[in-house]
C-alpha cells in the first residue's frame, strides 16, 4: 500500500477576499488532480501581503504531498508571490536567464517592449524548475513540491497540463451522485448514517438543493455523493441508496459525474 | 481612530475540495460585510473533519474581529461543525430547549416527524446565541466572535442578516474600477507602480482579462481597481489612472461597482 497522494491549494489575492472576484481555480485544480488520485485536503486563500504567503505555503507544504498556487506572478506591483515563496523556503531569487530567454522570444514575436516590469516575471527562485505558460508566455515554476502559477484560469489550467507528468499518482476517488428527488435530508438521515457505518471505506455526503421553477415554486431535492478508491464497493452502497431514497418515498436518479 | 475590525471565513465541505460545489459563500459574505466596513482577510477551506475545522477556527478567531463558518449544521452523519466549534472553544455541546422550540414548532407547522437526526440540529455549544434561519428554520449560532452559519447559500444569506445588528462596523473600503481597454499588465505596470507608490493609502490591483468575442476573437485588457477608505484621495487616483491608461495607448473606462 503506497502512501496517500494530497495536494493543498493557496489562492492568493486581494479580489478574491473582497468579493470582486468568485475564484474557479480551486475547483479547477481539484477537477484535473481528481483522476490522477491526488485529493486536495485543503485550501487557503489569501491577500497580496508577504507574511500571509508564506505562512500558508509553509504550512500547507509540510503537510501535503503538493502544494498549488494561484496568483501574483504577474508583472505589476502586487505581483509579489515569487518573491514569497522564495522567502517561504528561504532561498535567494533573481532574474534568471532560462526565464528570461522566454520571454524575449515571446515578446519579440510580437514587438512587444521588454519593460523593466515585464522583465520582473523571470524572477525564479533559485533552484526551481519552469512550468511553462502557453497563453502568454511568462512561466510559472515549481520549487520542491509547490508549483507556483498564474491567476487567470485559462493560463492556470495551461500550466496544470505541464505539471502533470511531473506528479506522482495515488488510488482515484471514484464518486457516485444518486439524487433523491422531493426529499429533505432529514427525511433520510437516519438511513444514510446506518449505511455510512456499515461502509467505513466509502464517504457519504449529504447536500440539499433548493431549484426555482419557472412560476416560482421551489424544487426541493437532496443530493447524495458516495466516494471510494473501491469500484466494487461504491456500486454496492449506490444501490443501497437508491434503495434507501424509496423507501422514504423519493425518487432515485443517478446523475452522471 | 479606532481599531480595525476584521473577519474570517472558514468553508466547510468535502465537496469544495473534490470540485463538485464551486462555492460562492466567500464571495457573498465579503459583499455583505464590505458595507460594514469589515474586510475579509483570510478564508481556509477544510474537509468534514473534526481535527481540520478546530484548527481553522481557532487560527481565525485569534487573527480577526469575527469568524464566518459556512456549512455542516444539518441533519446528517457528515454534520460535525457544531461540535466541532464547541471543540475548538473547549465547551460542553447538548441539545438546548430555544433551538428544540424553534425546530418543533417548525416542523409541527409542516407535519414532518422531528427525527432523531433532526433533533441534532438542536444541538448548539453552551453559551452560544442562536442565529436565525429565515428559510428551513434549523438555527445557526454565534459563539463570542465565531459565526456558525448554512452551507447553502441562500439560508447563509438569511443568517447574515439575522448577524449583522451585532457587528461592530468598520472604516467602509470604497473601491473604483477602471478598464484599460486593449492594453496588457506589462504596458502600464511601471506607471501603476510610481502611482501605487505615491499614494500608500490607496490599494492598487491589476488584473488581466481574456474575453473571447463571437467569432473566436479574444478582446484583452487590464482591469485596475483601486480601494481606500478615503474617498477624496480615492478619486485622485481614479484620475490619474484614466490618465495613465491614455498615454499607454489605452482606452479608460469606470466600471459601476
Amino acid at each position: 500500500m503506497s502512501e496517500r497522494v494530497t495536494a493543498g491549494v493557496v489562492l492568493i489575492g486581494d479580489e478574491l477576499l473582497s468579493g470582486r472576484t468568485r475564484d474557479i481555480n480551486l475547483q479547477q485544480i481539484a477537477q484535473f488532480l481528481a483522476p490522477l488520485g491526488i485529493p486536495v485536503i485543503e485550501c487557503r486563500t489569501v491577500s497580496d501581503e508577504e507574511d500571509h504567503i508564506v505562512e500558508a505555503v509553509n504550512a500547507l507544504r509540510r503537510r501535503c504531498t503538493y502544494v498549488f498556487t494561484t496568483g501574483g506572478i504577474g508583472p505589476t506591483h502586487d505581483d509579489i508571490t515569487a518573491d514569497s515563496v522564495a522567502k517561504a523556503f528561504g532561498v535567494h531569487i533573481g532574474e534568471r536567464a532560462d526565464a528570461m530567454a522566454i520571454l524575449d522570444e515571446w515578446y519579440s514575436r510580437t514587438d512587444t517592449p521588454l519593460t523593466e516590469s515585464r522583465r520582473r516575471m523571470a524572477r525564479i527562485p533559485d533552484g526551481a524548475a519552469l512550468v511553462a505558460n502557453p497563453v502568454t508566455g511568462a512561466p510559472g515554476f515549481q520549487l520542491e513540491n509547490v508549483f507556483v502559477m498564474a491567476g487567470v484560469p485559462k493560463i492556470a489550467r495551461g500550466m496544470l497540463e505541464d505539471i502533470a507528468p511531473r506528479l506522482t499518482r495515488g488510488a482515484v476517488t471514484h464518486a457516485v451522485t444518486v439524487s433523491a428527488g422531493g426529499l429533505r435530508e432529514g427525511d433520510i438521515a437516519d438511513a444514510l448514517r446506518a449505511l455510512q457505518d456499515a461502509h467505513p471505506g466509502v464517504s457519504l455526503g449529504s447536500y440539499p438543493f433548493f431549484v426555482e421553477q419557472p412560476g416560482g415554486a421551489i424544487k426541493r431535492g437532496t443530493n447524495l455523493v458516495a466516494r471510494s478508491t473501491d469500484e466494487g464497493e461504491l456500486e454496492t452502497v449506490a444501490k443501497a441508496l437508491e434503495a434507501l431514497i424509496l423507501e422514504a418515498g423519493g425518487i432515485p436518479a443517478r446523475i452522471a459525474e
